[in-house]
């Protein structure tokens, strides 16, 4: 059809959007893509077969709207965090950035702000904003620690609306104590959301923000279905709060916002979570194993609690990047100043991740 | 767990939020529903197996996120519309609404403002302030058409960012003229949204607004697959407009937005277009039989190009709604006085509800 060369310029476009960028790491079809923390080990073909049969008998009825509220998968999710925790604490979106933006929605918006302690989720700022919030970037020590009297204080200086704890950190991999979630709480009467997107892979016996949920209706503990469950391609986050913070989340959330397949395919995952989370002590293997080469090769691996491994000491990122993207392996330059981001894939890609580092040089 | 009796009161929620309650129709598990201007038909079984092979196919690689771009299915809705479309010029979310709340964000907002004629979709205004932006309601004339001059001079006096044109109107069901679109799209510099959610429903020869696309990029046409596609439950709406205007909705739309499942189940119902559009003549006998009927016993049908039909002159509204709940047969209160709203269903659901409706009683 005959085209006018508008320009983006041309549009009433809002005056705060002008000028930027749409997010989004580069999607390259690389054959070792370690690049935006997916569990690269494809879902059990039991599995699939279950969530299939599950789609077919939602495709039966899929000329009707879906459940608006989800039940059968909030009941999934419930019984899958466990701690005692029921449907009516259970709300979930598509992926994790919905669930954010639900809550900012109805807990920031425009004069209202939102704090997280950088480096960290490079969705939190955009997010935020996109709900016409402002951002305020609060500050971690050197190593990405942040210890519960430094949060407290950075919190009660900003009095914001929203404070984010990504817990562990993305993109550093850094742990987070229990302590810091309830000093955080302490020092707000706002919304705490602590991001558990990566929690799967912290050590088994470290003890969830789950627990600290009775009490804190202003508490909100965020997980994911893309990293540790391999579902990154169905797009469901969730998260687990005191019900009537759920209540709050209906009056801004689009109805019917999660698709009958999206519920059939998540319910049917979640009734599999042990095999669905088989390959979580794998993965967890070949990230110490990336720390420790990495270290021997000269780099400075971040502590990680997470699928991927932050490591600096790297003189030139963009060189670096650039050699593996040539050797077929992606992996992320975070914008962290002589660091780079890898993630922890299956044995043989990380094998090829650290031979392609290694052949690219080690640290200066 | 030892739960809190907090109350929303005791959140810090937004105070334009407080007192609101959840947008929502009754899902009530009725026999007979029609309420929600779903096609009543399910999807045939042959387009459903080749879904689901689809599916299964993105199964095999769900541990991955989605094409951030969903190319194909962009390339599917070209195809399926017509009128020389690219997929440059096709945008798509979870849900019309979904995509109405993009165009929102890109271009109202806080400090904007948006225009509607009502009554119609109760959503627009819902999405607008959602976005932080204000509403504005326009009007229509009694029979609720409305025509280029008065549009026209309605939008400029109040000079809205963006402009919601229904063709044809939910919940009245009336036919809107391109004639309208085009004075709509001169009497303002702000963004025409035509949504067109039922248009398959209208006369074979009727013009789109797809047709007056070029040299319009302030333009948008938007679509789902809710309605005639029998596909609500998969939450899938579309629409076209300037590449240039597509650009500007990245900037806004979270990152990965349609899952890998709704890509492929999409992709596949739209390879399979005219069968999925092969109920559509059959409900708009079935809509044209409910107006002829229920103006036989004395209610005031409007004119529908829609697969719904509101009809006038209905003494006590909640009384009529609840005589045919009684008897298994949902239809909606939109709000209007002395009005209620009908779909449209198969020939025996049809029968179902002007046989309840006759027994409930004619108009006074």
């Amino acid at each position: 059809m005959g085209r006018v060369n508008a320009r983006l310029e041309d549009l009433p476009l809002r005056a705060d959007l002008r000028g930027q960028q749409p997010y989004g790491a580069p999607q390259a079809p690389l054959p070792v893509a370690l690049n935006v923390n997916e569990n690269t080990h494809p879902v059990p073909q039991e599995v699939a077969d279950d969530i299939l049969d599950s789609i077919a008998l939602a495709l039966r009825d899929v000329n009707r709207y879906p459940d608006r509220e989800f039940t059968a998968l909030r009941e999934g999710f419930a019984s899958y965090l466990g701690h005692g925790l029921t449907r009516e604490q259970l709300w979930a979106a598509n992926g994790s950035n919905e669930v954010l933006q639900h809550i900012l929605q109805a807990f920031a918006g425009p004069g209202r702000t939102a704090l997280g302690f950088g480096p960290t989720y490079s969705m939190y700022p955009l997010l935020t904003r996109g709900t016409g919030a402002e951002w305020v970037a609060g500050s971690r020590a050197a190593d990405y620690s942040i210890d519960a009297q430094d949060a407290a204080s950075q919190i009660a200086d900003a009095a914001p609306d929203v404070v984010f704890l990504c817990s562990p950190n993305n993109p550093t991999g850094t742990p987070l104590g229990l302590d810091v979630v309830e000093a955080a709480y302490e020092a707000t009467d706002g919304i705490v959301i602590v991001d558990e997107a990566y929690f799967e892979f912290a050590p088994h016996d470290e003890r969830s923000a789950l627990t600290l949920l009775p009490g804190r209706e202003r508490l909100v503990v965020s997980r994911t279905m893309s990293k540790a469950f391999a579902f990154a391609g169905a797009r469901v986050g969730y998260l687990a709060a005191d019900p009537v913070l759920i209540d709050a989340l209906r009056l801004v959330r689009l109805p019917y916002h999660l698709s009958a397949l999206t519920q059939a395919a998540a319910s049917a995952a979640l009734r599999h979570a042990p095999t669905m989370l088989g390959m979580v002590d794998e993965i967890v293997a070949q990230r110490d194993r990336i720390s420790a080469t990495v270290e021997a090769l000269g780099y400075t691996p971040h502590a990680s609690w997470t699928n991927f491994v932050l490591f600096g000491g790297v003189d030139d990122p963009a060189a670096i990047w650039q050699g593996l993207y040539d050797q077929g392996v992606l992996i992320r330059d975070v914008g962290i100043p002589h660091h780079l981001r890898v993630t922890a894939g299956t044995a043989d890609e990380t094998t090829a991740f650290l031979d392609a580092l290694a052949s690219v040089g080690s640290a200066a």
